[in-house]
């Protein structure tokens, strides 16, 4: 595998940043994650004007290089990947050992691929089952300590979720996902993903508030409302969860992935989760192909 | 400069993890700040005993290498450094792709050195002018999202509060160091610093609860309790810190700087914070010489 490192085509183990990264040392970085389908990032602009508001609210506005989009290229063609996993990195780079960033930066820039072969209309998704989800006790990062709409290197909010999960698994029950709640306890979405769930013939997901803005969500509220059915974004507790018709999961690796139980209690898919996923893929179809 | 990387001396532009390790992608990783005086680090197994209880918080206890004292003398020495800046990091390493740690781990160990005169009885200060302290708007990180007592790579939260700090500066107005709170409203610690004040003759710091365990702070309070003044730990608001007689901050680093200002609000040094200094000065000497 080759990456792409400052500029540069490297091979993977000679892909690295200092020790005295701000990346390393704080996790002071945005990033993206996306997927390539036949050589086509999808929803690329929107992923790239994510990175940016990132930068921005990291202080380090127009700090995302303007070739970008060919370093992506690059790297994808170098390995020869047309079904890929792409994530793009931007540290503030190496300053002094002082926690106060300087305005003046020199950012690392960092792609990373690997093949991830499509699902879509005819393959086998990327997740080998629905998720089992786990409501943990790790709560959210609030907005107030680090805002929720920045998509950062600092996961270790989500990593403290993962952990219980780990802490939780028994030889009947292991949990793959968590489903995390902000500080007042209401629900607001996986380490990694964004939650949707039906009730009643409702597609329901909890409001932006302190969400990460997720670009997969976005496509399904779009695709929902270019459908006419019905869709609520609001507070939703636990309860409202446990007793849905049908949920799922997503992210841009995931796509959509159904939910197979939440805290043990059957959910599963549903006619409203089939058919959004069957338009995500060919929303994925028809902008990529 | 020479930095210690995974068990090895490497020149300092050779000091690299690779972009696949968790400390980059997830700021997955421990750390301690240090400070060498004449050869020796001070509180060096507080240090260390701390850096383990953050491993073991971050789900990979016992994972600090049984050498790593060695690893800091042969850094020191290599640079032929006495008095010196130290940092040390541990890493979960590189492992597959998702965000679950996996159990095994092969942690990416890493220590970096800089010169950093003492001050103590005789010289300069590290800090050039006692520190001009802001309230910020960002608050800390409560402990049930990451917990406060881990000392780790994800310090955008302190980033966000230094950032307000450059946006508040003016040309009569620079202020240097965050003055946070929790989410409901009480003072709680610098960014990299803890605090203390004085009121009527009582030196005051909050309490434990969801700080990190400062060992500077550590140090101060078995200090004050040694010569028997009175010491409260509590739960305080701004208007406490504001109309104190004294304040100052402690860190590894600082070791304790006093508080010129609070938002503005002159405070400055005083007695028992001349006190402490020097009664810490006498303990670096007693220990390190």
């Amino acid at each position: 595998m080759e990456y792409h490192v400052d500029g540069d085509l490297v091979a993977r183990e000679d892909a690295t940043v200092s020790v005295d990264d701000r990346g390393f040392r704080y996790g002071d970085a945005a990033f993206e994650t996306c997927r390539a389908y036949g050589g086509e990032v999808f929803a690329w602009d929107e992923h790239r004007d994510r990175l940016d508001a990132t930068c921005e609210t990291l202080g380090m506005a127009e700090v995302v290089p303007d070739d970008l989009t060919e370093r992506v290229d690059e790297t994808l063609a170098a390995n020869d990947l047309d079904d890929a996993y792409v994530r793009v990195s931007v540290t503030r780079g190496v300053q002094s050992g002082k926690l106060t960033p300087k305005p003046a930066t020199d950012p690392t820039v960092v792609v990373v691929v690997k093949p991830l072969p499509r699902g879509g209309l005819e393959g086998d998704r990327v997740w080998d089952d629905p998720a089992t989800v786990q409501t943990v006790t790790t709560r959210r990062v609030p907005s107030n300590a680090v805002p929720a709409d920045a998509k950062t290197h600092n996961y270790l909010n989500g990593i403290m979720a993962r952990l219980e999960l780990r802490r939780a698994a028994t030889e009947d029950h292991q949990p793959d996902e968590a489903l995390m709640r902000d500080q007042s306890g209401r629900v607001q979405e996986g380490t990694t993903s964004n939650l949707f769930f039906v009730r009643d013939g409702v597609l329901k997901t909890p409001e932006r508030g302190e969400l990460l803005p997720g670009i997969t969500r976005e496509h399904v509220l779009d695709i929902a409302r270019g459908e006419s059915f019905p869709v609520e974004t609001g507070e939703y507790d636990l309860d409202d969860v446990r007793e849905a018709d049908e949920a799922f999961m997503t992210n841009s690796t995931w796509e959509l992935r159904p939910i197979e139980s939440v805290d043990g209690i059957t959910i599963g898919t549903g006619p409203i989760t089939t058919l959004c996923q069957r338009l995500y893929d060919e929303r994925v179809d028809a902008r990529c192909y």
